[in-house]
C-alpha cells in the first residue's frame, strides 16, 4: 500500500487540462502499486489511474513502459495504456514527481485464486508472451540473475533475518551460478505476475498491471515467477498440485515450451524463489519501523526454495 | 490514509448480492477517513465507498449514523446516505468488522481554499445546522469539553511533546472550565469539518462527509472548529482575514448567531483549538512509530489557540 504524495487540486486540474478528459471530478489516493503513489481519478470523460513515480522506479525508464503498454495494448493483451496528452506526451510532472495518467480497467486482485483462476491466469500469461515475442524493446533485469550476489550482500548479515539463512543463500548462490541457464527463449517479461498484478471478474482475466519489473528475460522465468506466486499455501510450505497443473495448462494453450525450458523450470522456480526471499530480506533489513510501507515476511520465499529444490520438483510444473 | 483490513473477494461478492447493486467490478483500498478502511467500490449498479469500521467507530454507534445520514440526505444536505440491502439493514459484517456500503459523491478536498469556498464551505455548514435543529437523535460528544482534562491526563507528560505545553495546558483547562459556555443552541453537529471531509468541484460544494465524531454539542463550536480548520496558515500562526470573513459571511446567509453565541465565539475557538491540540498530542504519543497511521503535528494546533487567545481574537470572526 502506498500514497506519498499529495497532489493539489489545482495543479490536477492543470494537469487533467492537459488532455481530451474533460474536468476532474473525484480523485481519491489508492492502495496499490509498487511503492508509488496512485490516485483513482475520475473526470467528465472517464475514469483513470493517476501515478506518481516514487523513488523505485527511475524517469528514464518511463518510455520503455510507455512503449511495452502500447504494443501490448495493440496486441490484445488486457493492458492498461498510458494516455497520451494533446501534443502526444505520456510522461508528465506534478507535485515533483514524473507521473502518467493511466486507463482504468474493471476487475478485482484475487486472495484465493481457484483452478480454473489458475489456468485463466496462465492463458493470458501465455498470450501475452507471444505479444512479446515479436517486440524489439529491450530493458535489463536489475533484478534478475546475475544481480541476486549484490542484494544479498546489501542485505548484510542474513542469519540477522532468520538463523541459517546466510548459508542457505551462499548454497543457492554457487548452485545456480552453476547451472543458470544462458540459451532459453528470452524477451521482456513481466516479472512480477503476482496476483495483485492481475484484475479479474469470475473466472476472466481482465487486467494485467504493474508492469515496473518488466525487463528482458527467459519466457520460462516468467512463468515460473507465476508459479510460484499463484499456486502455494502463504506459508510457502505447500503446493497445491491442482493450482499448479491449472496454471501450467492455461500457459500450455498458448506457448509450447521448449524441451530445454521443461528441463530448467525447477532451477529457474529456484532461482525466482531466491530472488523474492532476497529482496524481502532486503527491504526487512532497510525499511525504517516507521516507513508507511508493509515489509513483507521473507520466509514464504525460502519455504517456496526448499519445495523447488526437492527431487520431485519437477513435477510441480507438469500440466496434468 | 488508512486501508488495515484485508477484503476477500468472495466475501465481497456476498455481501454484495445482498444489496440491488448488481456484480462487483472493481474494489479498490482508498487512502481516506478517521481510522477505518475504505474501498471504492464500483458494481455494474454504479459506485459506493466500503467502509470497514475500526477500532474508533463503536459499532453500536453506526445506528446513530445511518439515522443522521439518512436525515440530512432527506433535508437536502450533500451527504453520502448508507445504502440498505434488500432485508432495509445498513450495517454488514465482513473481514471480522462491522461495515457499510455508502453513496459515492464527486468532489475532491481542497488543500488552499479560497474566500469563495471558504463561503462557500460556511453556507453548506449553516444549510447543515438549519437540517439540524430539527433533528431529534443525540449522541453524547466524548470528544466534547468535559473530557479533555482525561485526554490531557491520558497523554502523560505534555512537556516531552513540547516543553512548557504542559502549563499551557493546565491554565486553558482552567480558562475554559471557567468560561464555557452553558445556553446556546446545541444539536448534534459535525464537530469534524476540515477541508477532508468537504468534497467541492469549483466553488461548489459536493460533499459533506465523515461525520465518525457527529454528536450533540453547541452548533456555535461546530463553526469555530470549522473557522480553525479553513482559515489558518498551515502552521497556525496566522488566521487569513479574507477566508475568516468569507466563512462567517456563508454561514450567516443561513444562520443568524445570538448574541451569546457571537460572545462566546473566542472561547469556543480556544476549546476548538485546545480540543485538537490534545488529541493530536495524544496519537503522537501513543501512536507506535510503525502504524499505518500518519501521527498529525499537534503545533499547529497550539498556535492557533495563541491567536484565539489574543485581545483582537473577536474581529476573527466578523463577517466583513
Amino acid at each position: 500500500m502506498a500514497v506519498y504524495t499529495h497532489v493539489d487540486p489545482d495543479d490536477l486540474a492543470a494537469l487533467v487540462a492537459r488532455y481530451e478528459m474533460g474536468s476532474v471530478l473525484s480523485c481519491k489516493g489508492i492502495a496499490e502499486g509498487v511503492e508509488n503513489s496512485n490516485f483513482l481519478l475520475e473526470t467528465t470523460g472517464g475514469r483513470f489511474i493517476l501515478t506518481l513515480y516514487e523513488k523505485r522506479v527511475r524517469e528514464g525508464d518511463l518510455p520503455f513502459f510507455v512503449d511495452l503498454l502500447d504494443h501490448l495494448a495493440a496486441s490484445g493483451s488486457p493492458v492498461p495504456a498510458m494516455i497520451r496528452d494533446r501534443s502526444g506526451s505520456a510522461v508528465q510532472q506534478i507535485s515533483g514527481r514524473a507521473a502518467c495518467i493511466i486507463q482504468f480497467l474493471p476487475g478485482i486482485s484475487l486472495t484465493h485464486p481457484t483452478p480454473a483462476q489458475c489456468e485463466a491466469a496462465g492463458v493470458a500469461l501465455g498470450a501475452m508472451h507471444r505479444a512479446l515475442a515479436g517486440y524489439d524493446g529491450a530493458r535489463a533485469n536489475s533484478m534478475g540473475h546475475r544481480h541476486w550476489r549484490e542484494v544479498a550482500n546489501a542485505t548484510g548479515d542474513l542469519d540477522a533475518v532468520r538463523p541459517g539463512l546466510q548459508a542457505t543463500v551462499d548454497e543457492e548462490l554457487g548452485f545456480l551460478d552453476a547451472h543458470w541457464p544462458t540459451d532459453l527463449p528470452a524477451h521482456v517479461i513481466h516479472a512480477d505476475l503476482f496476483p495483485d498484478n492481475v484484475l479479474m471478474l469470475g473466472d476472466r482475466v481482465t487486467g494485467l498491471i504493474d508492469f515496473y519489473f518488466a525487463a528482458s528475460d527467459f519466457r520460462a522465468y516468467d512463468l515460473v515467477i507465476t508459479h510460484a506466486a499463484w499456486t502455494f499455501s502463504a506459508d510457502g510450505s505447500t503446493c497445491d498440485p491442482a493450482l499448479a497443473q491449472a496454471l501450467m495448462r492455461g500457459y500450455a494453450r498458448e506457448i509450447a515450451l521448449t524441451d530445454g525450458e521443461i528441463a530448467a523450470l525447477p532451477t529457474l522456480a529456484r532461482g525466482a524463489s531466491l530472488r523474492f526471499l532476497l529482496t524481502r530480506a532486503h527491504d526487512w533489513v532497510h525499511t525504517p519501523a516507521d516507513a508507511l510501507v508493509t515489509r513483507k515476511d521473507p520466509s514464504p520465499f525460502l519455504a517456496r526454495l526448499l519445495r523447488y529444490r526437492a527431487d520431485d520438483a519437477a513435477r510441480l510444473f507438469s500440466p496434468a
